[in-house]
C-alpha cells in the first residue's frame, strides 16, 4: 500500500500531500492512554522540534482539528466581540479567516485585493491610519486558494510590534515549505496545518503563542475546545487538556523528526527549486501562472487553465490514465485555474512525474502542447 | 508492534481502548485526496454504517475533533446565547457540559446530583415545572468520571419531545457498548467519540442530528468549524467542509465495518456481560462498587480505592510489572476511585487479565485480597 505501488496515485493536491512509508508506519504503534508516562515522552518530543519548526521561544501547541479548526482557535483566543481585526482577503481562505472573526463578533476590518495578488506593507499601514483601534491584524501567508505568498510579512511584523498591535497569521499551507521565523518576524500566534509541508496526515493544527499574545488571551473569553489557557496548562506537565488523537501524534512526532533530519533550510530549498521548476514547466508548456512575479508562492503553484479546454477533464485524465492528482481552483477562480501541491516530501521525480502527467492530458484533449517541453524545462531546474 | 507482543500493555483505561490490528492497519492506506472519488465513496460508506449505529434515519456526521470538540459542536449549533438549557451535573463530564453552555452563553439551569448518582426523569420532570421556557435537555448518558448510566434516559426523550424541548445527548463513552436508538428514543442531537466503545483510535467525533433539530440549527449562530448546515451542504456531495483526518477515517470504516459483523446486539450484550464479570470480581476483593446498583455503566466500571492503600502505586505496578492500565479518578473523586474502560473490543480474556493484575497488585502493596477470588468470580459470569 506503499507510495510505491503500481495503482498509487501521486497526490499533487495542496493539502493532504503524499505521506512517507516511515510516517505512515509510526501509526501503527500501539494504542496508549493519554495521561500515561508514554504520552508525556510523546508530547515532549513533539513540542520541541515544533519549537525548532516555528523559530520560537514561546510556547507551542498540537490541537485535534484541522487547519480551519486550529486557525479558529487563534481567533477565537486573540478576538473578543467589538474587537476591530484588521484583514487582508485576496482569496478563499484569508474570506473564511474574515468569516470567522465575524462569527466571533469581531468586526473585520478589510483590505480588499484581487485573487492573485498580495497584500503590501504600505497598504497595510495606510489602512491603520485610516483606522484606530485596531486589536490584531490577521494576515493568510500563503492563499493555497491563488498560489500567493504574503512577501512582505517581515515587515508588516514590524509595523504591528511597532504600533502595539497583535499579528496573527494563518500559515497553514506554508510552514515548514518556505521561510516563517516566528519570533524574529514578531509573528504574536502563528497556525499550521499537519497535512500540507509537514508531509503528514491531516487531523492536526500547530499553534505557535508569543509571550505578548498571553496578556492579550487571557482577556478573552474562550470556548472550550479552543482554550489556550487550559492547552498552556496542561502543556505544564505535557499533556493534552482532551483526547488526542494519538496516532496523529506517532506520525505527527516521526514527520518532525524527518524535518530535522534534513534541516529547514534544505527543506525551503528543495521546495523552492521544485517550484521553480514548475512555473518554468507551465511556462514552457505556454499556459499562464495566475499570480503575477514576486508574490509566487513556493507551495502551491497556480496557473490559469487555457482558454476552451475542460479542466475538469484533464484532471480525470491525469488521475484515471497518469495516475496524478492535482486540484483546480477554489472560491472565485474554481474554474479558472489549476492548482499543484509544492509541499513536503515534494522531490524531483514528482515534479517531473506530474509536469508529465499534465502535458499528456493536455495533448489527449487536443490542447497543442510541443511534446517534452515542460518535462524539458522542468529539468533545467532540477538538474 | 501488535496487541500481543510480549511488552504491549493492555489499555484498559476509559477511552483510548485497545484498536485491533484490523483497524490500525487501515490506516496505513494510501493518502488521497479529500475533494476525490475514492474520498466520498469512503465517506459515503461511514455515514451508512454510523445510521445503523446510531439506529437513525436521520443526518449524520463525523468531525475531526475529540469528544469534548464534538459535544461543543453539539452545544454551539442547539444553544444560542440566553437560551436555557436543563442540564443534570453529576460528574466531570456534565460539569464541563455545564462549563461549555456558559461559555456559549446560554444560560444553563442546573440539577445538581452527588457523584455516583444518575437523574431521573422524575427530577428532571419537576425541573421543568419550575423553569419556563427551557430550550434544551442536555444529559450526559454515560458519566466516564463516576462510572454511571442514565437509565431513565428513554423516558426523559418522552418527556422532551412532549413538551418541544429538543434533547441533546452526549453518548461519547457508551454509544457502541450499549442501547442507544436514538430515533426510538427521541435523542435530537447525539455526539460519540471514535475512541471508546468503538475500538478506533482517538481524534474523530460522530454526531447524529434529528429532523426536529434542524429548525433550530438553522437559526443558531454557529462558529465556522463546528458549523453543522455546512456539514450537511458538503454532506450532499459525500464531502466534509474541511480537510478531513483521512487515516482516522479509514480506522472508522475498518471499525464501523466490525460493529456491523458482529451486530449491536451482541455487542451490548457482551458489554454487559464483562461489566457484570467486573463487578462481580470487583465485590470478591471485598472492594466497593462506586455507583449504586440499578445506574451502573457497562461500558466504565467504577470502584472505590480501598482505604490506606496508595492508588498511584497500585496503577504503577498494575502496569509497570502486570502490564495492564486503568484509570484512577477524574474531578472531585479523583484520588478516592478507580476506574477500568469495558469498552470496544474488551474480551473475557482482557477481563481475567485485568482483574488479576488488580488483584496482584494490590496484594504486593499488602492489601488483603483471597487469591483468585477476582478473577474465580469474573469467570463465573463469563463462562
Amino acid at each position: 500500500m506503499g507510495r510505491d505501488s503500481p495503482d498509487r496515485c501521486l497526490i499533487m493536491v495542496p493539502g493532504p500531500t503524499n505521506v512517507p512509508s516511515r510516517v505512515l508506519r509510526a501509526m501503527m504503534k500501539p494504542m496508549i492512554s493519554h495521561r500515561g508516562p508514554e504520552f508525556r515522552t510523546l508530547y515532549r518530543g513533539i513540542l520541541e522540534n515544533l519549537r525548532y519548526l516555528f523559530q520560537t521561544e514561546g510556547e507551542v501547541f498540537v490541537l485535534t482539528a484541522s487547519g480551519t479548526g486550529g486557525v479558529e482557535c487563534a481567533v477565537s483566543n486573540l478576538v473578543n466581540p467589538g474587537d476591530k481585526v484588521l484583514i487582508p482577503v485576496f482569496g478563499l481562505f484569508s474570506e473564511r479567516m474574515r468569516e470567522k472573526i465575524a462569527r466571533r463578533g469581531g468586526v473585520p476590518v478589510e483590505v480588499k485585493l484581487d485573487y492573485g495578488e498580495a497584500p503590501t506593507a504600505d497598504q497595510i499601514e495606510r489602512m491603520l491610519e485610516l483606522e484606530k483601534d485596531v486589536k490584531v491584524i490577521a494576515i493568510v501567508y500563503n492563499e493555497t486558494s491563488t498560489g500567493v505568498t504574503v512577501r512582505d510579512l517581515p515587515e508588516i511584523g514590524r509595523i504591528a510590534k511597532e504600533r502595539g498591535i497583535l499579528l496573527l497569521v494563518d500559515a497553514v499551507s506554508i510552514l515548514g515549505g518556505d521561510k516563517l521565523p516566528v519570533d524574529e518576524w514578531n509573528v504574536d500566534v502563528c497556525v499550521a496545518g499537519s497535512q500540507k509541508c509537514l508531509a503528514c496526515p491531516p487531523g492536526l493544527s500547530l499553534i505557535s503563542v508569543s509571550e505578548r499574545a498571553w496578556r492579550r488571551i487571557e482577556r478573552t473569553e474562550r470556548p472550550f475546545y479552543y482554550d489556550l489557557v487550559a492547552m498552556k496548562s496542561f502543556r505544564e506537565r505535557w499533556e493534552t487538556p482532551f483526547t488526542p488523537a494519538i496516532p496523529l501524534f506517532y506520525a505527527l512526532d516521526e514527520a518532525l523528526k524527518i524535518i530535522r533530519e534534513e534541516g529547514l533550510e534544505k527543506r525551503f530549498e528543495r521546495h523552492r527549486v521544485c517550484s521553480e521548476a514548475f512555473y518554468r514547466a507551465v511556462e514552457a508548456l505556454g499556459l499562464e501562472v495566475f499570480p503575477r512575479r514576486g508574490v509566487r508562492s513556493n507551495t502551491v503553484i497556480a496557473f490559469k487553465k487555457p482558454a476552451g479546454v475542460d479542466g475538469a477533464e484533464v484532471r480525470r485524465l491525469m488521475r484515471e490514465r497518469y495516475k496524478v492528482v492535482i486540484a483546480g481552483g477554489a472560491g472565485k477562480v474554481r474554474d479558472l485555474i489549476f492548482r499543484i501541491g509544492c509541499m513536503g516530501a515534494v522531490s524531483s521525480p514528482d515534479v517531473i512525474r506530474t509536469v508529465s502527467a499534465l502535458e499528456n492530458a493536455l495533448a489527449d484533449v487536443g490542447y497543442p502542447v510541443e511534446a517534452g517541453a515542460g518535462v524539458e524545462a522542468a529539468k533545467s531546474v532540477l538538474f
